[in-house]
């Protein structure tokens, strides 16, 4: 059975390896939410779909102690009332191992069908997935459908590709033959399994619920690893219906259900820090703050821990041959979600003395008013705002923002303002704050501070730029880094600092991409060389330590 | 210059790649010790050169505090006299940490072409590294050199391999093109560096000192790290001598030699603990006491640890078409370097009904007096028994010889009596000590014994025997384990447990394949899958967290 789900789904597999080795452009699963291509209806239907679980129990028949929980509330303003079991993690860890061999021995392709299968029908329901990201996250429409949805799948699909590559690169079988002297040879036959490492814990976020999750929760399963996901309290509906689409294809596929089960917690009665220390838990995946990324990588040494923390992004502004595509680009980039992303910029980088531009030399302050004019351009038609600002997820961004603003005062270059949302009355709307800061004031902007903050640094001189930049990603990590400049040289030397420094670094964006945005097959997401995480979406080290191989060797005839 | 030494490497690299992937028997060091193969003088100049270095100061020209240290004694009975130079470990890091740019610009063929230099000049050092690893870690001649020498080469050549494979998996430059609407298409082109982790820390141990340090030396050289080796005090030579090859090779390139450093110490004041926790250390492979391995998995948090400890290792007797075969060959495992490799069977399980045979059902007893006969033939001849059993290293295994025969009282089937070494009168040679235990008696057998020490437990049943011994490699760890058995539903039942334990398991094994030997580019030395170790030898695992892909991304004209 299993292996008809692979056959199934093989063409995708191969084609998924395939840009997995080319790095080139390539997704199965379309990210524009248009009726064309997932039918006229399924706006609609997903729509529904949403709504219908609001208010209610969200059913999921695994181990429970028989209480609910469940206080997520939509940052466009309401509360969505649904209520998930409550764990019960001791019997959610027998019930886990006790699937792990029959999943173990169900094969690479067997566990790879699964996965495939389950990516696919996730992709089907990417409008009812949309929405629950954006009423968890306070996403924009459109980004929560790409992001939560089709980009989030093809993260999955990247890690499934992987596993598979790493655990058929050794053949299931081989003949060892030794000649041993007088004639003779030693044959023996040698069978490798590979076996998993043991259960798995994903740890979501509350900004990319599923787009985070899905890397780690793949990957461990197609390596034959039981997951317990742990989703953020305030972003539980997104995981809650990936849990249940794994369910419905294990079951109907003979297998154990619990081999993926939901843990949910509340902010009252967190459960993560003991859950992740339990023997039981063997693999760990972990997006979120770097105050609990450094507890885990202290504490949960039992396991094989994978992390994505956070950084101070930065962005060197040395020279443009397209200063208006720059500042638009920029303002894209600071306003997309509102700053809530790991890979918007904080840092942007000018040299006291201004830069060169194709539109004759910008000092520092027509640099700054270049970017800010770009973001007010941005923002004007409150509809597009609406839709690229999305909402603040968490009170506490608001009250950062408050603290930054105070303690910048005069310093202040564009000031956070509320905006009104044309359909959601309730939602919290910021526009960003941006300050200017000394290259001295490293205090102040040498640390992370999340949401629609950023800062224009006055640096001596390019290369002042450069240095400060890369030294910040040393110390404090960098996920994103970009530069722009017309000149070669210094392209090459920050290039040269990034890599010293392990960060991902793009060079004059001036159009429709943005250097938040990390496509699968193609970019890899954090690099695991910088204190803002261990690990990387999506390379060999990722999938490898997941599973083992181990060996049978028996002799043959001579 | 340093691909050409790619180029002259280039066809070995790809016999290797393939081998790795085959898992066929292949090797390009010849394991015989025969002047027909290494030139009729090697041997002669290989004794020469290790005599050479007896009593006299080693020389490396690295960052030094001035003093020597140096307290090697042969196990065949003289000191060695050899003193190396005391680190300056500061001193060391900061060298080494600036010379990493550099390595890492050398490109991958740069730096696989300077660890495929190293690994042929060790080659052709195999003599002297024989004398050098026979005297300091007591093994007999012949393995020394076969172990100490091309088996050594073959793991370290094996991890080389391993670390290409992951490295250039990846193209070098991309070509990312997405259409972005309205007939236009964002370029892109993506450059992806390997780039490597940081400092290395190889910490060998006093019985196989190259043959476990060099896929950890060679992975982190390979992956752009340079490598501080820590040798085991008593067995300091081995390693100086692999040290001095490869940083002439890299002095010869162009590189610091620093890349690769010898950190000397001594049992008196120990380093390692101090330099295992040092920030600037991020990878660290260590074989060697399960004890050291728990402490660095517990403190050195801020490495990539890969271990190789001990475990218990089992074999279970269930039936044998050639009792004579399988008599002989448990025989030699168990005499083979007096039980000192890690991969030595300790645990026998023979049902207490006896076992069906080609000779007849035999009795428990007969059984084991079928081992013990064994034993005794191998080592009736003195020159053979020399060759076979090496020395006892340590003074604490003939402590522990004594102890658990002390504790045994009737039950010891075999005493481990001293043998006199036809050639060096002051070796210190001990037959294996064998011991009959209850099947209740775990408190005794179900841990490490280290040395020649075995135990012949009356098992209940063939299950209860592959419970047992399954159940010990759980909780306790094992590296190997073997079965004797004519019933495929036996050795399947073992097979499954074993699996599910995550040991390397060997069958009917009656002729000249042992269970303690692990070939490169086949067997999966210790499986990560169980307490004995959290690595394999070698497996994408371990090499590909030694580097990560730093990501540089330039628009290209539409």
């Amino acid at each position: 059975m299993p292996s008809s789900l692979f056959d199934r789904h093989r063409a995708r597999l191969e084609e998924a390896r395939a840009a997995c080795r080319d790095r080139r452009c390539w997704s199965p699963f379309p990210e524009m939410p248009s009726g064309r291509i997932y039918g006229e209806t399924a706006a609609e239907e997903g729509r529904q779909a949403f709504e219908a679980r609001l208010g209610k129990p969200f059913e999921l028949d695994q181990p429970t102690s028989g209480e609910r929980l469940g206080n997520e509330h939509s940052p466009y303003g309401f509360p969505l009332g649904i209520t998930y079991p409550a764990p019960d993690i001791p019997a959610m860890l027998r019930s886990a191992k006790s699937a792990m061999g029959a999943w173990r021995d169900a094969g690479i392709e067997g566990r790879v069908g699964v996965c495939m299968e389950v990516l696919d029908r996730l992709n089907r329901r990417s409008f009812e997935l949309a929405h629950a990201v954006m009423h968890t996250t306070g996403q924009g429409f459109v980004m929560a459908f790409q992001a939560g949805g089709p980009h989030a799948q093809d993260r999955g699909l990247e890690a499934v590709a992987l596993a598979y590559e790493a655990m058929t690169r050794i053949p299931p079988r081989a003949v060892w033959e030794k000649p041993v002297g007088k004639g003779r040879t030693a044959r023996f036959e040698k069978i490798y399994t590979a076996v998993p490492r043991g259960l798995a814990l994903v740890i979501g976020c509350s900004t990319f619920p599923t787009w985070n999750s899905y890397p780690g929760l793949f990957a461990s399963l197609a390596c034959g690893n039981p997951v317990i996901v742990k989703p953020h309290p305030r972003a539980v509906l997104p995981l809650a219906i990936t849990v249940e689409t794994v369910r419905e294809v294990l079951r109907e596929q003979g297998f154990s259900a619990d081999l993926v089960q939901l843990a949910v917690d509340s902010a009252g009665a967190p459960i993560t820090t003991a859950l992740a220390t339990r023997p039981e838990i063997r693999l760990i995946d972990y997006t979120g703050s770097s105050a609990f990324g450094d507890w885990l990588e202290a504490h949960a040494r039992q396991a094989q821990l994978f992390t994505e923390k956070a950084g101070v992004n930065p962005v060197i502004i040395d020279s443009t041959d397209d200063f208006a595509g720059m500042t638009r680009n920029l303002a894209f980039s600071l306003c997309l979600y509102s700053g809530q992303m790991c890979t918007t910029p904080q840092n942007l980088f000018v040299p006291a003395g201004g830069i060169a531009t194709d539109e004759g030399r910008k000092s520092f302050d027509e640099v700054a008013q270049g970017i800010l004019g770009a973001i007010d351009g941005l923002l004007a038609d409150p509809e597009r705002a609406a839709e690229v600002l999305g909402c603040i997820q968490n009170p506490d961004t608001l009250e950062r923002i408050d603290r930054v603003a105070a303690a910048a005062g005069d310093a202040v270059l564009r000031a956070s303002t509320p905006l009104a949302h044309p359909r959601f009355e309730k939602a919290c709307l910021r526009s960003p704050l941006v300050v200017h800061a000394e290259s001295g004031e490293e205090d102040l902007y040498m640390r992370e501070w999340f949401g629609p903050i950023s800062f224009l640094v006055e640096a001596d001189s390019t290369l002042d730029a450069i240095e400060r930049a890369a030294r910040g990603a040393r110390e404090r990590g960098a996920i994103t880094a970009a530069v722009y400049s017309t000149d070669e040289e210094v392209l090459a030397a920050t290039a040269a600092a990034m890599l010293e420094a392990g960060v991902a670094l793009s060079e004059n964006l001036t159009g429709g991409v943005y250097v938040n945005q990390s496509a699968a097959f193609s970019d890899f997401h954090v690099s695991g060389a910088n204190p803002a995480g261990n690990a990387t979406l999506t390379d060999d080290a990722f999938v490898a330590p997941r599973f083992r191989f181990v060996q049978r060797r028996r002799p043959l005839a001579g």
